[in-house]
């Protein structure tokens, strides 16, 4: 059920951000119990001045690659799922477009599951499944 | 109290985009318990790289008329008023701009009242209504 | 921890944009509870047609100045802590970019501190701070 908004700096290929995206998508299936067809993602691509963040603030140093994921998420996870998914995120994202771990920030937003409806005015959890 | 954010590919006419903010606001207001001029929404097309949709999880098929909205609440609905307003919208949506049902998803998220200031800086529900 | 989205419409130059950050970014620090540092934030300039607002709910009267200024935050803060960041912010905005107060929207989104990770695959809360 998530929802998931990445946000960066312009000036990246259309191949570097098809492979960000799979690789971000491919660690929630594999980490935060998201199932493999259920990807929803927008990219938004900012100049320079449109884009603020520190360089340092609990972390860092951050560059121009500074990468922000965030995700709406449909219900709760452990702090332990959460965990796992933060570190094979920034695992995956330096093994597949060279991301420094560093560079990656992530917010999630927690709904309810009837607060989404994915298609034909269903409420989820309506339907079968 | 909402804010809609609505998510769809680049190539609508302006007369499309506006048909569509329109039918959205009034079925927020006929079935979300919305006030007529509570009207806040923003509308952001995409190139095909940076919308990424499953064409087929719990729904669809999806076409490139794909669009999901986004609503931050400023207090919570019940199942029935969610259900009204999922098959109210897409009904609506049909008709005004032949948008195919099973190409609407929608993810709302609620806030509280006092997270919201309309202007002036005053708090939501301080102010005389 | 906050993540500042701010959208209004196209037009204004990139200093009135950066004081329009620097300002709000501020009025956060100074009264939201905000460290100097912790400063994450987006602009989002739209077309006429991709922003609606309407010119006088609960406020008012709107001009094409209308900013709309979204928080996800990582903890609460209480009513006084809100009014007090509210008012400050409109009148910090007033001075530094000309914003009328009743220009000024604010939405607020609260998150969990765990739904954080400012880099490095770190759960927020996990790192020493």
């Amino acid at each position: 059920m998530p929802f998931v908004r990445i946000s960066l700096l312009q000036g990246r290929s259309p191949q570097y951000l098809q492979n960000l995206s799979t690789t971000v998508h491919q660690a929630m299936v594999d980490t935060f119990d998201v199932p493999p067809s259920d990807r929803f993602q927008t990219i938004h691509q900012y100049t320079p001045g449109e884009l603020m963040f520190d360089r340092h603030y609990l972390g860092g140093p951050r560059s121009d690659a500074f990468t922000l994921i965030a995700i709406t998420a449909g219900k709760p996870r452990s702090d332990s799922t959460r965990r796992a998914f933060y570190q094979t995120l920034v695992t995956r994202l330096q093994q597949a477009v060279g991301l420094d771990p560093e560079d990656v920030m992530v917010v999630i937003n927690t709904t309810a599951a009837q607060e989404w409806s994915f298609g034909g005015g269903r409420m989820n959890g309506d339907q079968a499944l």
